[in-house]
């Protein structure tokens, strides 16, 4: 059976997260249902990482296994509409080995979360990023951020319920730039853990509205304990932007 | 009774455009509610240029009378809540003086219509651009673009329920960016007729989806028939961006 690699877009608003769950409008659920009703067989894709319920992707990708060969633009028109009429599509398809794995073969992931800085509530980007009303030390931010470059144990920056067996992780990039109004954290590593990624921006926010200094974060790497990090960032500033593979 | 100048941004989606109208969800109608709420009397919103039902704006400018002096920080806050759910929002709001008027002494507005070009549907921007499929000449789009800028009769361009007593117009600013798979028409003039830019950014596509060539748009202009024009874009691209006064 010919495996394909398939880039996924969604927004994450009106779904339970990724993971296909009975009786719950999910981005699995909807994608594998709508690819087995193009190939005419029970298709089951496999996700280089689960997002939460509201978190976004512009560059989610997955794997799954058609019984014969299908052209990349007749897969992206296809099942595109069979995804009718929620929010998430394939962007782009492409026949790749069949051994590759989109989970395991993964070598980076880049996430992006979105924070608007204003006094109004938001409108247009409502649910498409984080509204953070107080004014915001963005010197104070990216030097905060600094210190999660490389290799640290993020026990403090994981769920409790969070099953991954190391908690030891490198972060390859940090950065924090300003458009506007708008900021953007914009996070990449190998792999990350539960909540990972929020808990990290929620206590630079917290360092850039004054709640901490920026080495207080070396401080929360060191306790290894959740209750010494920040708050979680909410679901819908997030967008898992893309994965790279060898 | 002091008068006061608000910008207002809007996502288009969920309303019946601008106007207020009975039993209909509009923006004027969630806006004037929240105002009179706020106010603890009856307040009417004069705007700068009504939207159709869908189109966003990020600058719509509107003046209102208070019976007492506000500031603007609780205006935008206290207003806000008022109009919660529904997503309009106050940005910026100033005391202006008494004779102020958002659509009279408005010398220049413009807007910006997003397209988004690529072969899947939308869904973290449905609803918030317009999808076209087909492959698209920019270069002929950006010649097409020039025909429009300066003083032209703009009949061609205006829908036939439009009441303006001359189709003669300015248009000041014709732009065409490209940003990744987006790419962006931005039009600047003093005022407007109902539909006229998105029948112009609708004739645009059609020349850069190869219907027409780009000297096509003098000879539409010329004929000051609508029937001559292309199609109207659809509203979900069209952001209303700002108001310049002297």
């Amino acid at each position: 059976m010919p495996r394909y690699k398939l880039t996924i877009e969604y927004d994450g608003t009106p779904f339970h997260g990724w993971q296909a769950q009975d009786g719950l409008l999910t981005v699995q659920g909807v994608l594998d249902s709508a690819l087995s009703q193009f190939a005419g067989h029970t298709v089951e894709s496999y996700c280089a990482g689960r997002t939460d319920a509201g978190v976004h992707a512009l560059g989610q990708v997955v794997h799954v296994d058609f019984a014969s060969p299908r052209r990349a633009f007749n897969i992206i028109r296809g099942v595109n509409i069979y995804t009718l009429p929620h929010p998430v599509v394939i962007t782009h398809a492409e026949e790749v080995a069949d051994d590759f794995h989109a989970r395991f073969d993964a070598r980076m992931r880049h996430y992006r979360y979105r924070i608007t800085r204003r006094a109004a509530r938001l409108s247009v980007d409502e649910f498409r990023s984080w509204h953070i009303f107080r004014p915001m030390d963005m010197a104070a931010m990216r030097e905060a951020a600094a210190h999660f470059i490389g290799d640290h144990d993020f026990t403090s920056f994981r769920t409790s319920e969070c099953t991954a067996k190391s908690p030891h992780k490198t972060i390859t990039r940090c950065d924090i730039s300003e458009h506007g109004e708008e900021a953007w954290v914009e996070i990449s590593a190998r792999s990350f853990m539960h909540n990972q990624v929020r808990i990290m921006v929620g206590s630079l926010v917290q360092v850039a509205t004054g709640r901490w200094r920026a080495e207080d974060i070396r401080a929360m790497l060191e306790a290894r304990d959740r209750r010494a990090a920040g708050i979680t960032a909410p679901a819908h500033g997030l967008y898992f932007m893309g994965v790279e593979y060898t």
